[in-house]
């Protein structure tokens, strides 16, 4: 019997509805926590831990890597489950170590945070984004990037979820999905968590070489944080979409970066809030 | 002219519906970082930075220190927004220090993984709930705390998106309610962040001297995850509902500590994961 866990899990529950009440089973989203390793040379160390849906794990973490500035394309020699002979079965899938080509570990001072920042100046939105600025993130001018028809945007919602494979079984996940400019659908990946769900689409591309993804359209499935905007920063996304509110650090970092940010996207209507350029 | 930012903030946008396309204004959800600090005796520590809607900064703050089982209601000197001088205005408004009663810090080595694990065993959900259970958090017998009727659970969506102030207006928000028994709202809060929301509605208790909150029953807007659930399991909070699904690992701890659960509370109808015993 197998110990890995799949996405769903089964459920017994008790469902009531009106004056009925009857007990079913069901499926669930399984959450469970994942440690992301990085090894160079003989040295190793934890980057995070995450509770995120099992799957596409090697590409969780290489995204995340991505987004946090750690390792990009030609930086990764290997990724693969823990091997620790001590380890039980369950938590060895719960353990992804990824070997940089590097001959020792970078200098990772700020993952602890998410984000650089000095106690002495204290921590704001707009120092969160100078962080960002200082590490040499992509700038896009209003003439980068594809141009998209409204009506192509229209169509993206449906198109995400009829790949939503987990959602339809669980109800429960968050969802992004990449399209070219033309609406065509290039991949979808699903989390319990929102920036999982991203890290493992961009962590896609990574291991795939298609980064930087300028000439691609992000869609996510909630509101836009702060967070999602700075992963499609690293990964050079030049529009991104939420069927939801953006926030006002969302729009801040957008309008800095050059993305184009669009939200509410919902039937034949939406917002944009930044660079409004490339929506045609 | 305030350099404090409030929980919603001004925006330009550009609205395309159809053929028609408007430039208008609107309000976002402000997301802002907060940083959390703790400080005994002589000594201070950041605990935690995270993005969050300015607005019950002080309950965020000993909200999540109780989650977290760093500091419950009696052991809370003071919490004010960080007085140094060199800070600046906006920063300042967005760093707490929580000063406790202790001479000097407790230890907090988990704080950076949000829950206690060992390298050497590695990470799975049954190691996470095990981690919970070392802290001494309560279980509930079936016993315990209140029972329910559907018909109360029925009418808690509504209550909680009246009192919903900032996502009417920003459609950008988490909210989390608690309610007595009978269904009568004691508080909402709301927050960019899922845990955040929560976050501040213990912390709104702790700081009130209401926790352990057995005879209450929690209402969150969104998904239930095992992190909403550890945090009701801290506050001792005996039933706890979402609008959407749980997720597997919320499920299973739950179950562990005799917590009721219910999902997709919707309408005239909900699901029991867990102890539906309390639910009449």
């Amino acid at each position: 019997m197998s110990v890995r866990k799949g996405p769903t899990t089964r459920t017994r529950l008790r469902e009531v509805s009106g004056e009925r009440v009857r007990d079913r089973r069901d499926d669930l989203v399984t959450e469970e926590p994942l440690e992301i390793r990085v090894q160079a040379g003989g040295a190793r160390r934890t980057l995070a831990i995450t509770m995120r849906t099992p799957g596409a794990d090697f590409e969780l973490a290489a995204g995340f890597l991505h987004g946090e500035g750690v390792a990009g394309p030609g930086d990764i020699a290997a990724i693969g489950y823990c091997t620790d002979e001590d380890v039980p079965d369950e938590a060895r899938y719960n353990t992804v170590t990824v070997r940089l080509e590097a001959a020792e570990l970078p200098d990772l001072p700020s993952l602890d945070r998410h984000f650089m920042t000095s106690s002495a100046c204290g921590v704001c939105g707009t120092a969160s984004i100078d962080a960002l600025r200082s590490r040499s993130m992509p700038y896009l001018a209003a003439s980068d990037g594809p141009r998209i028809a409204p009506s192509v945007l229209y169509g993206l919602p449906g198109k995400l979820r009829e790949a939503q494979s987990v959602f339809g079984k669980t109800g429960g996940l968050h969802a992004c999905g990449l399209f070219t400019p033309d609406g065509t659908p290039l991949a979808t990946r699903e989390d319990v968590g929102r920036h999982n769900a991203l890290d493992k689409l961009v962590g896609w591309a990574v291991l795939g070489g298609r980064v930087p993804l300028r000439d691609h359209v992000l869609l996510v499935s909630g509101r836009t944080s702060y967070e999602i905007v700075q992963k499609a920063v690293a990964a050079g996304i030049s529009v991104v979409c939420g069927v939801s509110a953006p926030s006002s650090l969302a729009v801040e970092l957008a309008r800095e970066f050059g993305i184009t940010l669009a939200g509410f996207l919902r039937g034949e209507r939406f917002n944009v809030y930044a660079c409004p350029e490339r929506v045609l």
